[in-house]
């Protein structure tokens, strides 16, 4: 599906609301409504303890996962659904740990999102072997990469900035260096076509509830490359990702393939809105997407820069190396975009200085960017000192 | 509340279904239906992002984490929601061996839920300290308790045969050799008043899915006694666990108290589902539902062995030694549950040979009891040969 006009229609926004947050959570798609009710009613109400094979929400993890598979150009199988982004990293980087057994340094970057590198704290604190977690500038990681790195782990787009890696040069060189990989797709999956196989990624994760609209609490997701989901150990040892969960074994045996990544029960109802919101995806076109969304921040970069001086782009000024948001610093920000917000325009504010915004072509069109350009241009222009939002913009000059 | 006519009316269960799994699953609270819906619809579709503070998202898992507490005897503020059982099992377990550096014995039972078995089996591995995971049988766990002893890890209900653990004898014995305590209660929690405070325990795990009838999925919990929540560091050091989550800083400093615990983000929409069910737990009289309990296990037990000589009670004759559930073990337990279920009766099969009922006051009453006695006498008996059920009980004899 190329026709945006369409996929508009399939959300629920709230009226007059311009969203440019879909990029932290994205909004409802009206469908969701129904399937989370078939869940709840149909399904537990009707099936109980049955549901699980019945209505299918035991294998939902590996399902689902195909479906974002397609995304983020992974192979078939080798993506699964559960718990959190952070529990996903701990798994995800511990796996790599364990392939690089005689390094010990962990690469990462200061624009990684902060939860990733206080998982890697504490498993290193855990694991009690010494590792390093070295913490460079995004623009400095492809220098560090050398022959006593085990496992680089980045985010591939900037959750500040929405720079973004190249995940295919970085994660060569990473290969040409006997490291593995670890790449967090938070704002990427949805944002862009992602090509896991093509850059011979080794593990990957990610959130469903930004770009991939699954709502508030939805679960995570891990990808394992074809040639290490053998050899990995899982560190967070669950039952449903035992070999034989019903068996009750005392003793603990990866299941076969990704599903060795499950660890408890699957929450149920998010995976129904992730079932919803899959139903839209699995129709979305790619390369019409990524197309929509650089024509949309190319035209809100340019209509902010023409009108709001005081406004420094922080995010990249090449479309290709930024992902699906615009990030303007200014000193006054959060003051800023809370005027914004009452103006109903929603974008984020991100420590120190960062006003975000979020562009996905799903539910966002050229008119809601001119419209929240006019917004933004009024507060920036100092007009609101007489209405009721004045003690939110006095500070802004 | 000790009105469990009233209780039942509140849940909804399929027609001539009599449901003895609420120990695997519990059914669906009829109030749980509009309260997920109000959380699809008015809390994400509405407030979309904003839902985090205006509609109490981020507040939830300690809030409800209060009023799970009171049910479990523990002190407010001490109790936390989030993740899967499994996960909290390892977060526990972790903290639990960080308090006790010197030693290297973990004792479990082999009654033991298989998953916080492989769980520890997969920490132990990551920390790599030779901590040693002593399963002995449920019978032999007080004779185990010495000065070798770092934590013991049980399940107070035995998940197979419902046998109760003495919680403050055990706990009171391994402190006295200096040991800690982590209690999981996934068979206990809204099964029977929990007093965690009175015995002194160190730390508790549970999920709300069962006896709590908060939905396939719903999220677990865990608790920290207040004398060990300030030195307590997480393993999975997620940054809802974080001091100030929106700092954004780059190096981990643990929250105070309880929501150190937390990791990622929590599920909202199975945390409204929990919100509907603790609507009616909040009103229960734990000693009545006690009580109510016992009266019906009695009452079952009763039946069933003056109707079915092939079954072997399997659980504690002992009302105040075992849970709210009754095993009987029958060598085609298999096929003679199967042929229970065609019949309506649902309880579940756990290998190699028990037959498993859960017995909830809330919604089973005296007359539920009898109901599927008959039915069980009936699939016994051999009544069953001509029937289209025909096939499933063929072995039973």
């Amino acid at each position: 599906m190329t026709d945006f006009a369409a996929t508009k229609a399939m959300f629920y926004l709230p009226d007059g609301m311009i969203y440019l947050d879909g990029n932290s959570l994205g909004p409802l798609p009206k469908a969701t409504v129904a399937r989370v009710e078939r869940a709840v009613t149909a399904e537990w109400g009707e099936k109980v303890i049955t549901g699980w094979n019945r209505a299918g929400w035991m294998a939902q993890p590996t399902e689902l996962g195909d479906r974002i598979g397609r995304l983020i150009g992974a192979e078939p199988g080798h993506v699964v659904l559960g718990d959190t982004l952070s529990i996903k990293v701990y798994q995800a980087l511990a796996a790599a740990i364990d392939l690089v057994p005689d390094r010990r340094v962990i690469l990462t970057d200061s624009g990684n999102f902060p939860s990733d590198i206080y998982m890697a704290e504490g498993l290193i604190k855990s694991l009690g072997r010494g590792h390093e977690l070295r913490v460079v500038d995004p623009e400095d990681v492809a220098n560090h990469i050398n022959d006593d790195l085990a496992v680089l782990m980045l985010t591939q787009v900037d959750y500040r900035t929405g720079r973004l890696h190249d995940m295919k040069a970085l994660t060569a060189k990473a290969h040409a260096a006997d490291a593995v990989t670890c790449w967090d797709l938070a704002h990427t999956a949805g944002a862009m076509a992602v090509d896991l196989q093509g850059c011979n990624a080794d593990f990957a994760v990610g959130c469903t509830y930004k770009y991939l609209n699954a709502g508030p609490g939805a679960p995570a997701f891990i990808y394992v490359a074809p040639k290490h989901i053998s050899s990995c150990q899982p560190a967070l040892s669950g039952w449903l990702g035992h070999e034989a969960p019903f068996a009750f074994d005392l003793d603990y045996r990866p299941g076969t393939g990704i599903e060795r990544m499950r660890v408890g029960t699957p929450s149920v109802l998010q995976m129904a809105a992730l079932d919803a919101s899959l139903d839209i995806w699995d129709q979305v076109d790619m390369d019409a997407l990524r197309k929509a969304s650089i024509a949309l921040t190319e035209r809100f970069i340019a209509g902010v820069e023409a009108r709001c001086p005081q406004l420094t782009l922080a995010s990249p000024r090449d479309p290709q190396a930024r992902g699906s948001q615009v990030s303007f610093a200014f000193e006054d920000g959060y003051a800023a975009m809370q005027a914004c917000i009452a103006r109903n325009v929603i974008g984020d504010f991100r420590a120190p200085n960062i006003m975000r915004f979020g562009f996905c072509p799903l539910f966002i069109d050229a008119g809601d960017v001119d419209a929240a350009i006019d917004v933004i241009a009024d507060v920036m222009g100092n007009r609101l000192w007489d209405d009721q939002t004045y003690k939110q913009v006095a500070r802004v000059t």
